[in-house]
């Protein structure tokens, strides 16, 4: 008899809640950048909430982190389309399936922003690099890793 | 006066539900690679469920992806430590800031998995490079981005 594995239905409980928040200068999510990277020049800081603070000890000036984020400041019909128009395609008006861009319009709308650490004091991790709302939920801090975060040299 | 940006609380919802899941040959997470990237001769795939399917349209064979998973199969015990023996460690019995690693035993245990497309039809995707149980649900699928990804260049 073989053992049929477990495997989750689209109604499963994923229990997730916020471990701090984002704080920067912008207030809503036109204002600002694309993406992290390209706005190394713009600071914000996370606050974690003080139950959490234990979890930042080893980070340090200088690395980079992975902020995972729940891009909150959306309505339900903004995250529903599974065919987007990417990020200059708007001419052509062509679509595309929503999982091969980066929109941050989609049904787990998690923002995926690589920071630089600028310094970090009991709960507070301050970064270079904002492409977030102020108050934007944060969900996890990963340290950034050559190995496991960037395709294998011998592709 | 000032308006007050909204914040949220440690018990703000986050209402997250899984896209589909992943299918390996790991039925426990003992089983599986750390990470994906050391993993590329393993293939596994995603079946996503169907109101999703439209979403992987324009993904192609060769096309690096970042798999955001729900790492399920962890009790409450393992998730909680805020201080944690890093891998490499286990003999110096030293801990850090669970956010200064990668353990996949944190609040909330969002996997993130570097992976290449083999194949799509339909609501499947198929990969290369596992490091996840099967069964584990799947919330989200970015195509992976240098721009975005690596730190800049001029660091």
């Amino acid at each position: 008899m073989s053992q049929q594995p477990a495997r989750p239905t689209a109604d499963a409980v994923v229990p997730m809640s916020p471990i701090g928040y984002v704080v920067t200068e912008y207030a809503r999510p036109q204002q600002a950048p694309p993406q992290a990277t390209l706005a190394y020049e713009d600071q914000g800081h996370v606050v974690l909430f003080e139950p959490y603070a234990p979890g930042l000890d080893g980070l340090a000036p200088g690395w980079y982190v992975w902020l995972l984020t729940w891009l909150h400041d959306q309505t339900e019909e903004e995250t529903t389309p599974l065919r987007v128009v990417p990020r200059g395609w708007e001419k052509s008006g062509r679509t595309t399936g929503v999982y091969a861009t980066r929109t941050p319009n989609r049904h787990n709308r998690i923002g995926l922003s690589l920071v630089r650490i600028r310094d970090v004091k009991e709960n507070v991790l301050y970064f270079d690099g904002v492409d977030l709302v102020d108050g934007t939920p944060v969900l996890d801090i990963k340290p950034y890793s050559t190995t496991s975060d960037t395709p294998p040299e011998d592709d």
